[in-house]
């Protein structure tokens, strides 16, 4: 089985990177060969089959990156949300320009692969209070929503047509992210428990009983590699999933982080910002996901387990990244 | 009030032109000029105001099509649904590229122009029996349909960054279209009243109790004006709407056709045609609309009056096209 990862060099694309060098096999089927596409080449895992590493243009993909005989192929390539508001022309090239670039090169190949599109919370809007069940209309507050809303509708057309077979996955706000602070408008959910593991203070912008739908960098990997090995019939027309996420409290992230390191909450300090909490107000507090469960998308760990995983996981990595000792 | 028509030579653009033409107003403003585009320049109706008629492509807009005073867009510029299905390079080049080209047009004129959309209920799926309310999610089955579904969240999203000020009509079934038979699949509704009111037969390729959501030229003319010239604040984020049709069936038809030309029903002939059959019968039969209608969008004439409509609007010229007597 051949898989390319589109965005490979990206968080969540390094994350399904090492997953499938680590474990050689998706869906019950050996790897046999794992290409890596960002816009630079990104680092290639120690893996037990070839891995190849391409950088380029989503929106004029170079023939390496899709190989003919290409079986899954993970789509994370995308501008993300801060950035496609600050740029329109920009998303719009990536994010849709990019999609149809990825369709024209699974029309090539061999035969119609699994493409998996990272799609998001963020096309939906309604705000705190709001839960949403599989079948509620998007309705974007955001650009960056508005184009994954769009490009989940056009993989399921080319899927229709049978130049792919694509599962859209609309990710929570993946919680908690490594690395350093940015400045995406979500951003806080993770620093608030990233940064006191690592000693440091940060700003929280909202209110404690604030809500928020997230998935930790482990489920979302699961659910992304769930995704690319699945049988793809029983979603007929509507190649959309939302996975079951957790709906928290920025309070209940608190006090799970406190559980982990106690008094780590401390380093927490509250700073109302009305721009960010505008932002991140307007994307639902919750889903009720049906569909998702019932094809196999695992349901999601505690919330203690999400900070014990990003202290396993990614603690020592971030402080390594970030000069810390 | 300067005014453009995208799609300005097609059977609608012409309708609403006309109207133009002739009340010389929209939503109570002088209408000082009206600009035509299309693949060929248009004809120009006699109008008391300047009109200028444009050809080119709608992806490669000429800045004549959308002078830099426009206020209103009416963007009927597309690739219809048999096309789009039979070339899908085609459909998502005009649907999907041409939408980019007019908001990135419009973003360029001294202030953002009101963009009337025409969206189809070809975005929906569902099938007879489906009677859908406003927040239905769009999960369509063909890509006319798809690449609708799309432009709605582009015009929206452009809307909301303030380039554009979208206004999205979901147009029923269009019924009784004028002129020549054509290959869409949904062409039998109108020649099932067209052609018996001129002496031909036809064929029927579904059954009698085959429920279709459809509106008048006359209603979707005035809809589309009134779309044009509304408040658009009280849209908010969602800029699409579905006015409120009719839900009938093609018995219903028949019985309509038959009041206003006694026994002009005989010409129908029952040909089965599952592949019509199976494109048609996936369209949702009936749609629940409230929005639009408390938005002012006029409720629909009955079925005898759209018949007498045609036979009042369009039945001579068309005649004159066809070269009947």
């Amino acid at each position: 089985m051949k898989i390319t990862i589109l965005g490979g060099g990206g968080f969540l694309g390094r994350k399904i990177a090492a997953r499938l060098a680590a474990e050689a096999t998706l869906g019950g089927r050996t790897v046999t060969g794992l290409t890596l596409f960002d816009m630079l080449p990104p680092p290639a895992p120690a893996a037990p089959f070839p891995v190849s590493c391409v950088g380029g243009d989503v929106v004029d993909l170079p023939a390496a990156a899709i190989p003919a005989d290409t079986d899954v192929v993970f789509q994370l390539a995308a501008v993300v949300s801060a950035q496609a508001e600050a740029d329109y022309d920009l998303g719009r090239r990536v994010n849709l320009r990019g999609t149809d670039a990825v369709i024209d090169a699974c029309r090539k190949l061999a035969k119609p692969p699994r493409v998996v599109f990272t799609s998001s919370v963020a096309s939906f809007s309604g705000g705190q209070g709001a839960w949403l069940p599989d079948d509620a209309r998007q309705v974007p507050a955001n650009s960056y929503g508005a184009q994954k809303a769009a490009a989940e509708l056009i993989l399921a057309d080319a899927s229709r047509r049978g130049f792919i077979d694509a599962v859209s996955i609309r990710l929570p706000t993946v919680v908690v992210r490594p690395g350093r602070p940015n400045r995406a408008a979500s951003g806080f959910f993770s620093g608030i428990i990233r940064e006191p593991l690592l000693g440091l203070e940060t700003e929280l912008p909202v209110p404690d009983d604030f809500a928020v739908w997230i998935c930790s960098p482990r489920r979302a990997t699961d659910w992304l590699l769930h995704a690319g090995a699945m049988d793809g019939a029983p979603l007929g027309l509507d190649r959309s999933l939302t996975p079951p996420g957790l709906s928290v409290t920025v309070g209940e992230m608190l006090a799970a982080l406190d559980q982990v390191k106690p008094g780590a909450s401390a380093l927490v300090r509250r700073v109302e910002d009305k721009t960010i909490a505008e932002i991140v107000g307007g994307w639902p507090s919750g889903f009720a996901p049906v569909r998702a469960p019932a094809l196999g998308f695992a349901q999601h760990e505690s919330l203690v387990e999400l900070v014990r995983a990003f202290v396993a996981d990614d603690l020592a990595a971030t402080r390594a990244e970030r000069g810390l000792v």
